[in-house]
């Protein structure tokens, strides 16, 4: 293959020529039999831009604050796991590529780079952290008080995944962490080990049941508070009654996420339950959105629908495969190109010219 | 093929490679052109699950009862026939398979294994019986005796059967049974031959035509009540007025279903009926449902819809096609777990869990 | 290829193989893209069956009467063009198919069999006559004058074909009918042939034109009925508002047809028509309907959503194709017996048992 | 292949084997993933036509005016850009084809034949002058001098083009004109040069970000008013919005237009657009239409949703691919005839005879 890669798309056909087959698989799959992880990307196709012409956008300004920070762009790096098995440089290469577009990097509970590491690789990054709740909630507030000494200036706080979803290629894999790797953010205990219990299938889903909670409710958000002063984003919300729920819990921002169609199969595509969500709670906190991103005008279709952030797991992994931090910063400039010339080409100048209006259901076009 | 079989569409796709084609043909056709078969899988994927987060899911108890006895799972075994042609323990090894599961199993009147063999084989197998009308009733009657004094629990009143279906395979294979085999059901009379009419068609065609009563109607319901005092389940029903008639007549249950698209091509989708049935008499008695359950999630859409239970067919045959009392209980292991998960993701810890609002029609998110 | 031939579909591919391109792309082609014609057929997928349960449906009555004379069945031959080219025996041995099947056979004006050749060849079939409105008056009437005196018993006037459409195949082919046959209506005039002009594409496009009268409007109808008292049915209405002015103009019936998707691409499919124009005059006058007719099922739905009677065209030709006479007999046979079955497995005994409410359109399904 | 090419697609098929990948790409690609390139032709499928019967169609009158002045049918050729690439004669060879058929030929500031080559070339073709605004106003002004001297009658203004559209064929091709060929509007100044900065990606982007103005408003309109009396069409409007805005500025026309869908991906297809602006300002100014007329029909459904006149870039592009002018000329004279049959066969015989009632979307079907 040419090395000619000019969009998102190329790069996963690249990925998917290069990596392992359990690392690909990982980092690919999504719950059952893909359905979701299908609808993700074509349910953008069903909402249709309505470009409106001659306005001034000689002088564009791409950039947003999130949390209040600034960053460069409204395109930011969501939480996936073990990104070393894509490149050595793993999170650390993720994270400077981040710091390079001057965009958000969230780092993952089960990283293959500790908080400190990224850290250090990345020091002027913005950097949010996402959290699984461990039964063991000493687990939890160390990693906690780690990201808070590291800078990290949110939790992202992973809702939807009391258990792990059904991967079926893991299973069939039997999925592995490869040896030379470790979860770094544990050190010595059973949290590390990902791999003693893939008898049975994917060992990730035995290490899952062993050690995260699936007893945690609404009132471990209380808990949360309690312990850190971070600002707490809910990662994984899917329905107007959760993120009303959310709200009157205290978080600062609801994510809506079905989590790279990786939890069950058959629920909405993330786009599609957004506007329920903006609806409900769009004007108390700000609103993500990740699953399905891979263009610039997938950007632009989930901010007129009320998203202020959009987050991609996938195309960084895939970024990284390529060349590791250059990759994703390849990644992240092709994304912010498209989005540039989808705002141009709309007449927006800025980030608050797109308007809700700009965005429509293509149902909308039957009923004229 | 490698025997790495992790969900029900790679035990169907390890039949098809196993079975004779005038086995295979017969367990996986449906009617005409097929289409009502293929929508039977597909119409789940119109329907989205909307998943709660943050509620204790921790303990989970996944058991239900139906017509008043417990079950471990809301997922049993639907009546198919001729099951010996799949593995040579045929009905026996599925029964064992329900016991070992803790389910129902349905045994049908045209079985390779009589009413006594089934019972002996799992003698503590929850049970139901699915009956035909014969033209001579002293054949019926016969039946229903030896299956009350076996133990089964229920009759399972197939409706939507005056005649069996065209099934284009089936007549270009001019089906019949294979020899070694027989309706074990019935001894040395005329309604144990399938194959002597096969030289137009389908051997099966021929015999359900000479020997069904097609002229059943709902009276028929009052003579099976005078004979019986088993509760009645009336299986085919596909619109809410057949279903408000069976309430009427005294049915204890309504199993929605298109026979396995086997009678009609052109029918809805069986979970596509399930709605208005639920409306017209779901407050009324038990509502079950088969037809293109192959994952835990369709499970979940169907009890989320108004299904108190769902049964499988053709998944039961390619788990005997491959191994037998195993394979069937891998299958159903495989489906139990799915809808574990799917239930835990879901935020539910027990079927009454399982609320309405979790389930919607993907038009929900176009009007949006 | 096997002769096991047990659908309609099985016939069309069978047909394909045996068939001259010149012959085969003439029957087998729609106007311009083609998309209306796949559309006659796909569209009888959007539209489901609700069978009803527990009927008494022992003994069956698939007869019915159009014009006030009894047929066997609610499927009649539609007039196809030239059909010597499909079988030596052309329109004789379609009529004396549907003459051993007890059904209505419709000549067409551009036949390759005479009048007074169908009429000696089936003499106790049920005939209707296609009828083509010439510029030359004088040539109508005597065709009319001639199928009056055969014995012809209704007058199908050809609406939609003020020229006849582009179907590509035969204008790329140069379509010629093969020199040994000829159009048998007419005798040594320049009204037999349409070979002369097929040097810019098909020679039937430059025949029609140049002889057709493509000025007949609603009035030529009060002409049509002062020459002859046999009933007129009008051939090609789409639309209520036309089947309106059929009905104000004096037709005895409506059939509905978009003439097998050859005249313009993009109408809709015929069944899809079908219900407005019985909502406006399904109580005035008898309706018909081809278009995609291939299986049992899809009469079912024609009857249930208000057709009086189908008719088939491409499936004779088929049954031409593949054995003259016996091969139309074996397509009317087989859906005469899918229609049985059709009609016993919804419950119903005879024509009159089918309900609208049998049949509704997927839509309905989504709503709930 | 042979050359018997009876409709646009066959001489699509026909360019993609003879042009050049550099500058197939550039006509074919559209922008980003390319889903609107798709539906602007699916787009048409969805709406339906319903042919009236028994009209008087036998003498048909295909004319229409555009802007006052007769045209022979209402099909012209929308500007597209460097048309020499496809033949020598480039645009000269297509305006002279439009002037063979009497309709209007637009030619592009882009063009590789200048403003006076084409006027001697087809001196008596209706001429449009297709205009976009550069930094440099004085540029801009002295294309609208020599089109008016040279006897252009409209100015066409393209308003959906602040930048380019990000084609990605394009930029993996590191598009750049044939050195033999240039941009003949200009002369020897840096507006000619689209290849010096291709090392990125496609020169073109680069041409027109360095030289295009991106600044311009609505007041520009004005600003093109005050220097010219030619009448000002808009090309580009997708929104009523903008229709409105259009009719305020004083414009004689309204282009509905995606850009062949070479601008923003994921817009309406321009046919889906056409509706609501139709009802914004369908009686203030004349509507016009282009992307994916491919035949006929398509021409009919445009008009019959209230366009005046429709126009094709690509299809005179494979046209000129094929044989230069006579290769325009012979796809102009197929769609000329396709929209010919397609108005006698719905029952019209002249423009004025197309009625809204006669094309309705394919949902009216599901709704009835």
């Amino acid at each position: 293959m040419s090395d000619n890669l000019v969009c998102i798309k190329d790069f996963e056909v690249h990925a998917h020529e290069v990596l392992s087959r359990n690392a690909l698989d990982y980092y690919r799959s999504g719950a059952g039999q893909e359905e979701t992880l299908i609808q993700n990307n074509r349910a953008f196709s069903r909402y249709k831009i309505r470009p409106r012409c001659l306005r001034n956008v000689a002088n564009r300004d791409l950039s947003t604050t999130i949390l209040g920070e600034k960053v460069s762009m409204p395109i930011g790096i969501a939480p996936t796991a073990m990104q070393r098995m894509a490149h050595p440089d793993g999170e650390c290469a993720n994270a400077r590529a981040a710091q390079a577009l001057g965009t958000v990097f969230t780092l993952s509970t089960i990283a293959t780079s500790s908080i400190e590491e990224v850290t250090k690789s990345a020091p002027n990054v913005l950097k949010w952290f996402q959290l699984y709740i461990y039964k063991d909630r000493k687990v939890t507030t160390s990693l906690v008080r780690r990201a808070e000494q590291a800078g990290f200036r949110a939790l992202v706080l992973t809702v939807d995944a009391p258990m792990f979803g059904l991967r079926l290629a893991d299973i069939k894999n039997k999925f592995t962490l490869p040896p030379h790797l470790k979860l770094a953010n544990f050190d010595g205990t059973k949290s590390t080990d990902i791999n003693k219990n893939n008898e049975e299938g994917s060992g990730l889903n035995a290490y899952v049941n062993s050690l995260f909670d699936a007893s945690v409710t609404w009132e471990d958000i209380e808990w949360l508070k309690s312990i850190s002063t971070l600002p707490i984003v809910l990662k994984g919300i899917l329905t107007a009654q959760d993120a009303i729920m959310g709200v009157e819990a205290g978080a600062a921002g609801i994510w809506v996420s079905n989590h790279g169609a990786r939890q069950i199969d058959g629920t909405p595509a993330s786009i599609e339950a957004l506007p329920e969500i903006v609806k409900a709670v769009g004007n108390k906190v700000e609103i993500y959105l990740d699953g399905g991103i891979r263009d610039g005008t997938d950007v632009f279709k989930a901010l007129a629908m009320g998203a202020r952030m959009v987050f991609m797991g996938r195309p960084a992994l895939w970024g990284l495969a390529h060349s590791g931090e250059e990759g994703v910063k390849k990644i992240l400039t092709i994304i912010k190109t498209e989005f540039d010339y989808a705002l141009a080409i709309s007449g927006c100048a800025n980030i608050s010219d797109i308007k809700p209006s700009m965005v429509v259901h293509e149902s909308y076009y039957s009923r004229l």
